[in-house]
């Protein structure tokens, strides 16, 4: 005998199978929400299904475990339309764009909770080093390689070594500064870095003459 | 009517307390040991009492909470005779002595641990924090001022500035390098970020001229 989810599958879907997609994203901004919230270690697939109005089978329909969920859910925190990808005018425009997504508690909040679970979850850094390598590490990398070209920064710099530190300050400043920091303090702090190495922005005035 | 215990506590403790010492350290390395295998929020006052071998009733004695208990167990991480207190020779010796601490996997995944749950248990990295600023932010501080002096790092370096990179390229290198790295690899990773600093040391052939 055929149940009604048999009966559902072979029937031609509507276009968009907008009940389901509903669902789809119902679970994982429940699931996002969730990690956000109290981390990967605490959240529970009966938790999500709870807070997405749905029932746990229609979880499991979806994604074989907790981790699969949460690196799906993840994506969905990178689905915004991101300008990286598109590249920035100069550095001074980048850091303002990093400055600006690190300003948001909750995006200071998910990454966290994804570089403080690598030892349980490791899933979940791999997923965000993904999403950050490729496409985006190479606009980074075009920034600074631009920087250098227009003698911004001294010719001899190692721009993979700079992009590497770069990182590694996102993540510093994530654990180490309150979470209060407006755009403008986080832009400096990176500028302070820059500077350092002997960054020299050409300022719009010089540009002029 | 009193207890066993109350009678002994009012009774004259023999020197240095043996038992209670012992039942001390049980605790605190249990504490240790489940915060590096499973994290401050998997591990239970439970489950560390198991472990330690002695009861709830024990544990609770000493330590109000798990939280007190986790921060105190840290600071036997940090009981070792520590070379940095007493400052090094120079830069390569200091990126020697911490390349030789993180290379050390249990080393690395402590820290992740407590750089992991600063959304849950700040109380552990505001305790990881004030262990490793005073004195210990001043030798590196000093090592850093030396070799300014020195000339091996250009006149115009802010040292708090470099000081803070490195802090964070530690944490960038625990959360994103694997754990399998020597420490002559490690080493090699400060340098490196070094060498964009300016940083040119004297060598020993140098030194002899």
């Amino acid at each position: 005998m055929m149940t009604t989810d048999d009966l559902a599958a072979r029937a031609p879907r509507p276009a968009g199978r907008p009940r389901s997609q509903e669902a789809d994203l119902a679970i994982l901004t429940a699931a996002l929400d969730l990690l956000i919230e109290q981390g990967a270690t605490q959240t529970s697939i009966e938790q999500v299904a709870k807070r997405a109005g749905v029932t746990r089978a229609t979880v499991y329909r979806r994604y074989a475990d907790k981790t699969a969920l949460l690196v799906q859910a993840l994506q969905l925190a990178h689905h915004d339309d991101d300008p990286a990808l598109t590249g920035w005018r100069d550095l001074d425009d980048m850091f303002g764009d990093w400055a600006g997504h690190i300003s948001v508690p909750r995006n200071r909040v998910l990454l966290r909770r994804v570089f403080g679970t690598v030892d349980d979850y490791p899933e979940l850094i791999r997923a965000y080093h993904e999403a950050n390598t490729g496409r985006r590490a190479a606009v980074v990398r075009e920034a600074l390689l631009l920087a250098r070209d227009r003698g911004e920064l001294p010719a001899h710099i190692d721009v993979d070594v700079v992009a590497d530190v770069l990182s590694s300050a996102v993540i510093g400043h994530l654990v180490g500064r309150p979470d209060d920091q407006s755009a403008e303090q986080i832009k400096a702090y990176f500028l302070t870095i820059m500077k350092q190495f002997g960054y020299r922005p050409v300022t719009k005035g010089s540009e002029k003459i």
